[in-house]
């Protein structure tokens, strides 16, 4: 192996599928993220095309920091189209025109599953790998906070 | 539709269709760039994890660009993962460790495809949209300057 | 004359009166685009008031590409409020406070006679000064780009 | 008194009431605009979010500056909680969450009530110190313009 | 009315008057500015071409200024170049090239007009609104400032 | 509820209680930091000046961390001067004039009631939330940080 | 003259002189400021080194600010050093080493010169030229809070 | 070839010339412009120093762009000092001493020669490279605005 | 102690050695890292010298950041010269010229050291402080992305 | 006396006196600078007065320059206005308005005196303090391309 | 040697010997900068804080500026923590806890050190290399600077 | 003459010479260093080109200080392509492509003609102007760095 791992390979193996998880994820999230920035329609059209922009910004910085910490411990990160189509856990997103409302309400689902399944790899990580479940910590702080600005919109 | 069109039928045809192919084969250059970014190993390691991140910010801000034309000119672009498998005309990226050689020939074929395909672009959209042919005219002109990049760097 | 130029006089001519509409146009959108940013009322108000001031931004800077690329080739560009008043084809802007979707139709109407007369002055200008048509090209890429943005805020 | 006094002391008297004064309504300010920032929902949710913390940001300047002006004339400025909570003549805010239009018709009581303090502000002080007067004159400015962005998005 | 005054009605006529004059004036010296700006020739082309351009951003600043001070009194200001055109008070602009010891002649003539304009301005709004008094001084010393730079330029 | 969350019912109210009491904490040393920044007196006038400014920055920064952190859990946060005057832990600040020392003496009360405060917290939301966890964690180690140095300038 | 006037003839003697004076005031302060700069020596050395220059950072602006604006209303200002000599109000500054309070001390009696000479400029401008007494009103308001500064220093 | 060519042979060629020639010109305008920037004199000095470092700099510039496009199509470019003394159309520039208008004048009838050959070089390369034209339109644009800044400055 | 410990006695006597450990390896890490930077040779030089740069600014930021930890626990820092030699966990660098390949190699031995060395103050840190235990994750976790670094340059 | 010097008693005697010297004419030519930047009046007014205001700032940072290299072999300097008056060596400035080329006249015999005061303070510390004749070295060199400047601008 | 000599072997040797000196002294003052900056205590704490990160900051710059003209004349520098221990010339810095005034004493027993050592490499390295006497002779201004202002602190 | 020399004739001429030299050398090397920018190849192609970027700045940068340091002394520089030719001491620079290791081949012979013929210069101006002097003491200091980098890179 070209990067060797200060993990046993046991913690390696649970720690790496989890990163691997978490990019599949956000590499989705960065894409979705566009897709709904482009086809939004609406009243709200501009202030949803400007907040989309910065759900990009979140997920393409962080899809890059947990593959980049995969490799630091000897895992291969895989980000291709078709590894983000097969390993993410999104909701499918709708092609064509999306009118706003539709836009909150498929951004929250996103967010929905997004939690429940980085605060899964929080508790996967605690014992193999305490580097890696920080780096979680501080994605479900910041995905939960996106959350609710989404939620808050929703709200009538 | 939410957006009409500045273009009669047929050239917003042609025009979306070279748009839409424009979004694809660029998020996918995004991408497998970051995949190399990852995955590369050898001397030249820095230099090309270095050299990548050009790659993907270039992609990033003209796979916007190509989409924003296309919803400009009325039609809807699409960007999801299975989208980009599907659409793009890249090679195939090689999975898990790559090293720095592989890297800049499977780059160098990434950017003759890309040239190409950019090439039929132009003149495709001279007579139906002049807006979208200097586009992808400035595309190109970055294309072909990166692809000298990585076949200078692959010169004996 | 100061300034000499670089087209024979048909040629000049042809572009000079091109040129002197889009300076028109443009000085025009600039004005009815504050008198707008100021007037608006609604629950959009701000999100369209700050929109309104990155069309004013791009309309100032234009004015002044189109009038100094003028002067490069000898024509005097004329651009005092009665200029303009004469020479613009946008559509009468209402006095008084407009509300947030009168705003969206009438800067969509805007844009619907900006993007149509300046593809006639990309075409006018092919032939006598493809310098002049690049500019022109460009400009129209913005302005359809805006238009989709408004129009995109008018869907339901 | 560590601090003395370039003016005579009726005039320091009546100034310093005037600085405590708006040191408690803007500090009051900063305090509920933070408030409606975290619990506004509803679907102009973003906008209001980033508007109030211009707000919050103008209130915590302008209650510094009042704050030094005092200190200035050798009068002691309060800021506590409790002093705020006594020497405010803002309207109570709302606990819990508050939809937009809630937050909108709050604010432009807010601001209703600091126009109307602030004017009495300028007029005290003109006599006695023309220096403070000014800087109350900017503040009015500041008000008056945020009142109208909130009154403006409140228009049907 | 949209937007309510915090002042009383005549106060509001007499300070909306000078405001919308103010717009019209400073509207228009933005314009001429920049007519000078494209038009100038001679040896002292270029440092007039700069200077111009400071004039213009000065204009613009303080038109939009201005403007919104009116709104935030409840006057809807009009700043559409037929506005333009009928409310100022500059002299009126010659059209074609200009040599530069016209520019500075017809700048001081322009200067002369406003400063007298405003001076009355200060005057008028003294008892009625102090606030906007405030701001017609900031701008008074600005084009005074101006005024003598355009006058020692002159000078033999 | 506006917003739902990603935690049980219990420990979103152990987090929740935790939060609020974190947010009056913060909000207070900001109105405590900003008035002894301006009553402070004394040799080292200047420096306590500047060190207390830095104190408010970081008290208002992290005092909006974690209120939109208890928003993100469905925890709607109250920050008004009375939730301030009844929820902070921290000791009463004098009002008036206030020597150097006694302002060092003072904020290292502050500090040794927040550092206890905050490491309680730490533990309480362990188990809950260790997302919340990780924000009091931060935020201890900038307290701590900063209790070392007003104790630094109190020693012999 | 080369500059001409906007100010009757009485009023531009009563402005002028003012002007003059606050030129000399200010030059002298920036002169002294750096003396003090140079020489302080003692255990708040470092503090007031910064603080000093601060202090002449203020005095350039505004003896420059003062300067133009007698220049603008036709006045010729004269700031040679033999002007500032003989022009200035300050007190005299001692030469060579200097302790670090009386540092503070002098300055204060320069803060003191300085706010009572500015007061009576601001009186003495408001009836022949509100533009002017408006800088000077700045320009006080700045003054006075660096006498409070120094006096807060000073305090036992 | 170390690199490839995304043309055919003749279309390489002709647009090979095109590009040299272009590298050519401007090393030569680049150094001609520094060399009237420190040997210019006369009343306009400063202001022509300051011009031709911009004109300095553009050239320096679009030499590179010109000269990394002819490597992006396979064609090695040449700027060394001879190649630039035999391949440059510029006219022979004075050495020593040169008086403002003289300057003014050269710089003219560079001008005169570069607008002439990049207008054939975009007609040259329509055909065998629209990317390369498109180059070659942005420097006319910006050439034959300098152009005209030198002409306003010559004109009575 | 001028400064007392917000933890007890035994978890601050814990902490504090861990904390003391890093300090001088990462100080020795920013001493290493210049012996490197500076004699280094060979194809890869440039590389290497930039890269150790990045090294040597994490070394110091990180030192800075633990000692002052320690010292916000009541303990006292050691990082003299004489402290680093004795308190470095790091292998003895070579001295004089270093192949590029012998940096790498070396460098990698150095993360191996940290990496095992971090990872015990983890686990040490986690009970008596977890404040401390925070930081030394953050550390490890950028130890370990550069190791990747330095190994995948290694990799054949 | 407060602080030693690292000179012996001679060789700081000579360096103090000619630091002293160079304080006096430095900061009298930011007093002349400042004089001939307000009264200019002329076709050139623009650019002398942008062009004086950078003699002003290059003579304000040298003369602290100097000032501090004074205290920092145990020399106390003096730059009061009355030290300033009796110390400079430049010619003295004419009061009241100044044509341009009177301007460029009296600018070239300030140099002229500076240039050949600095060359003989060169010389006058090359033995005692190679350290302050570097500092007069750096002086000169600006001086005299500055003096370059004036001299071009005054020939024919 | 992988990089040979610009000078001849004995001016090699004795410019050698000098900036291996120099590097030696310039680490050892960041090194025991820095444990000031965390072990001083008292009332100046903040201010000594701050001015010894400056030191540091200097001392890290030129350490490595040295190294570098070491290598550049074909020497070999050498800066670990060992060499650092045997060749710095400064006085044995005291370990724990430091008063604000021994530190003021050290850094000046440092800096009498520094002077005196940097002193005699300018003499020494005059007629060998006048590149690296110039080098000695900016960081000696520099030192001497620092110098003063302990020195000034240390005054009653 | 239009500057006259602040140097007597003979000091004049040996300076200006050298001056005349320094720029003919620092404008080849500016233009051979683009050179190989564009025309270098290999697996170092990357590394080799940006820091051939920074050789250009450099070159380019000196070359201006050269030159206007030459006029400051009122000898009139040439820097056209023919006095490049002429006067530069750079070896000639092969045309066409040139690989990696013939690129650092050929930058070393140029930085050694460079370092022996800026030595000379330093000799022959030390007499008649030390000011000139200084300026090349700081040209080699740079000259040498650089030429130890390209020589590192060279060693195996």
């Amino acid at each position: 192996m070209p990067v060797t791992s200060t993990l046993d390979t046991s913690a390696q193996k649970v720690t790496g599928e989890a990163l691997q998880g978490a990019v599949s994820d956000l590499l989705d999230l960065s894409l979705v993220g566009k897709q709904m920035h482009w086809n939004v329609t609406g009243k709200n059209f501009r202030s949803l095309h400007l907040q989309l922009d910065e759900v990009v910004a979140f997920a393409r910085t962080y899809a890059d920091t947990c593959a980049e910490r995969a490799v630091a411990i000897g895992v291969t990160p895989q980000g291709r189209a078709g590894d983000v189509a097969s390993g993410s856990g999104l909701p499918e997103a709708k092609s064509g025109w999306v009118s706003d409302s539709e836009v909150v309400t498929y951004m929250i689902s996103c967010y929905d599953a997004l939690a429940d399944r980085f605060r899964q790899r929080i508790e996967a990580t605690e014992e193999p790998d305490p580097v890696t479940q920080d780096l979680f910590i501080s994605i479900t702080a910041e995905l939960e906070k996106m959350r609710w600005m989404f939620q808050a919109e929703n709200a009538v």
